[in-house]
């Protein structure tokens, strides 16, 4: 018996290291978000290496409730550009910027001159339209996020009007979209987005995030960002800006980034049978443009064990920064009653709000469910499944925490 | 003195007896509901005698929570067609409809031919797009609708789908709204207004309302309606049908009816300055097309004492019926905690839905507030002065009702 075990043993100990150089394998061929880019929180979950998308982990977002560090940022890049994976900046040196399209005097600027122009300060919410993803049943396509496709960071730069403005330069009358290049610099792909005329009033070139030069990975040395809009429309190494009368024709503007609509109706999203594939159309379907109002809960954490019986939850909401928020309502029966938690500032706001209640809990088990609800009057659904759509967009269902009270 | 004092009155009576003749010639000169359309209720407000605009009194409207009577209902004509101010029924007998545009085979029909066809029933709200108007601060122009310009009927008539289908008719690939002509019959002003090919899919040539053949005040003999359309939309005493690439370009079309919006965008309306004039287009506007969420208190009323501690509020609600109501709230203190209202029926609904809630109130002033909420997450605002408009359309604040618990 005692050779047989030691024998069983040695084999064990054997499958064993085998085991331990395949997982050392894998983890050669995975590499981790550090590895991907440079100066990013192992942490990071890979979605994909190429392009790169990187999720920050809920916990770790949660952790940063004012401000989300260009350290723990996502990443969801549609084009890498070769040498800009670094939360380091990128050199204005040499960078160009081409401004033409419906104007009446199209220009090149060298982007370095944009440091001498007033600078303008920003602090918005940059989200994926996929982000929540994982949450629509049947699975959709596209990178399986979870709530980790966000975060709330501070641009600086130049305003695009104040840039025009300095210009001389007078938009056409059926300039009625900003549509945005990337740089095909090493080859890259193309990239292309256009937003509504109206995003004109807040568009930022922006050079500089958290006080920091905008990294290479999130976009440096110059991202064109439009608050409010969600993060695919906020171009990356802007090359040329053009303002047309039509959107953009490139996959990224249709059907990519669009979800069913009755264009120019008074409806979110219009509401399809899950699971089925849509006939998108620039005439049925919407751009994913403005950032759904949204909550999110970051405490209690879900699983969580917490003293009672008086219990804080907390967390933050957001909507397009149009209007304001006018209150956060927390439910722990379903829906039947709802509490207005304490906004942290109000009016009109591109970033996210914090926001906090305290409830009277007894011991056991509790889900807790958040929503926002804006000026205007929107709100989130109840079931996030209502916006099922075969790309994954635009999820902002109420959010659920299950936790336990001591 | 007695002499003076007689010359005196003789001199007020004489000025009395003037007076009254003034008022009796402005009794004459503003004829009641009634005797401007023949069967309505004399009770009706008259906002405007050309064209007829009736709206109904609120504890009217509130007493019937189920269906809106052709007595009582609210009458927005934009066009008077002669002979056609009654809630009697109107002959089919002579009358066309032509259907074009861009379709494979155009067709003229004898709208009595429409009785052979499949009959479909649809109950729905019907409200002209300036209800509420009047809450709008500062004061818009427009008829001063209060809260009375609205109803719930059911039509019963031909899906316009089916006739299409019945004639062997295709749309073409271009064809993207339904442009509606009222009847010139009788010189009668042009009336046309456009909406969106979805809304082929619930069309209907409506020639019944509540059971009896459709008042001619009402469109008859043969009106249009798009359920969960404003009233605008729902093109009454309809002579031709085209299906066409643009909305129309009458006045109807633009700049009356539509609101400020950044089109194809995610926001119900983009606010306004008060008081401020918007530069009206195609491409900075949308239509009063789908109808706004909304909630009425029918009870208690305004103003009115009622039974404690136990109080039972109740009312209706309604969206445009592509998704369904998730809930209506109520609160009696600003909206600090909401409770839950019971929904009769559940599911989509193009009518109102009525919601009752029980509310134990301490003897003494309260004020209640309701809001629906629906399954994509539409809801009211909490001050509908959000959406104030230069012509007051699409109000849809949250209703207040102060009330006093004996």
């Amino acid at each position: 018996m005692e050779k047989l075990s030691r024998r069983t043993t040695l084999k064990w100990m054997g499958l064993g290291a085998a085991l331990l150089a395949v997982s050392r394998g894998q983890a050669q061929q995975t590499p981790t978000a550090d590895q991907l880019v440079k100066g990013k929180d192992a942490k990071l979950i890979v979605l994909s290496q190429r392009p790169i998308v990187l999720e920050t982990p809920y916990d770790l977002l949660a952790s940063q409730p004012e401000r989300t560090s260009k350290e723990i940022l996502y990443v969801r890049n549609n084009v890498d550009l070769p040498g800009y994976n670094s939360v380091e900046g990128a050199s204005l040196e040499g960078w160009t910027l081409e401004v033409g399209g419906l104007v009446n005097k199209p220009f090149t600027l060298e982007a370095k001159e944009l440091l001498s122009l007033p600078q303008h300060e920003v602090t918005m919410v940059l989200q994926c339209s996929g982000n929540g993803r994982s949450f629509f049943q049947p699975r959709t396509s596209g990178n399986p996020w979870k709530r980790g496709g966000v975060g709330n960071v501070t641009f600086r730069g130049v305003r695009l009007k104040d840039l025009l403005e300095s210009k001389g330069v007078k938009l056409g009358e059926k300039a009625l979209f900003i549509t945005a290049h990337a740089s095909r610099q090493g080859n890259a792909a193309e990239f292309v987005r256009s937003v509504p005329i109206h995003a004109l009033e807040e568009a930022l070139l922006a050079l500089f995030m958290n006080g920091e030069p905008l990294p290479a990975v999130h976009g440096g040395p110059v991202r064109l960002v439009f608050p409010g809009y969600f993060g695919v429309n906020n171009v990356k190494w802007v090359a040329k800006i053009e303002f047309t009368e039509a959107e953009n024709t490139t996959a990224e503007q249709m059907p990519r980034y669009r979800v069913p609509a009755i264009p120019n109706a008074n409806i979110p999203i219009l509401p399809q049978e899950p699971g089925k594939t849509y006939p998108y159309s620039f005439t049925n379907s919407r751009p994913n443009w403005l950032v759904a109002i949204n909550s999110f809960i970051f405490a209690p954490q879900e699983g969580q064990t917490v003293e009672g019986p008086y219990v804080r939850v907390e967390g933050v909401a957001f909507n397009d920064g149009l209007v304001p928020l006018t209150s956060v309502e927390v439910s722990t029966n379903g829906g039947r009653t709802w509490f207005r938690a304490t906004l942290e500032g109000s009016g009109r706001s591109f970033g996210w709000v914090r926001w906090r209640a305290t409830l009277y809990l007894r011991p056991g088990e509790h889900e807790v469910i958040a929503r926002a609800w804006d000026a205007v009057g929107r709100s989130q659904p109840l079931d996030g499944n209502i916006a099922w759509n075969e790309r994954g967009y635009e999820y902002n269902g109420v959010m659920r925490v299950r936790f336990t009270v001591a």
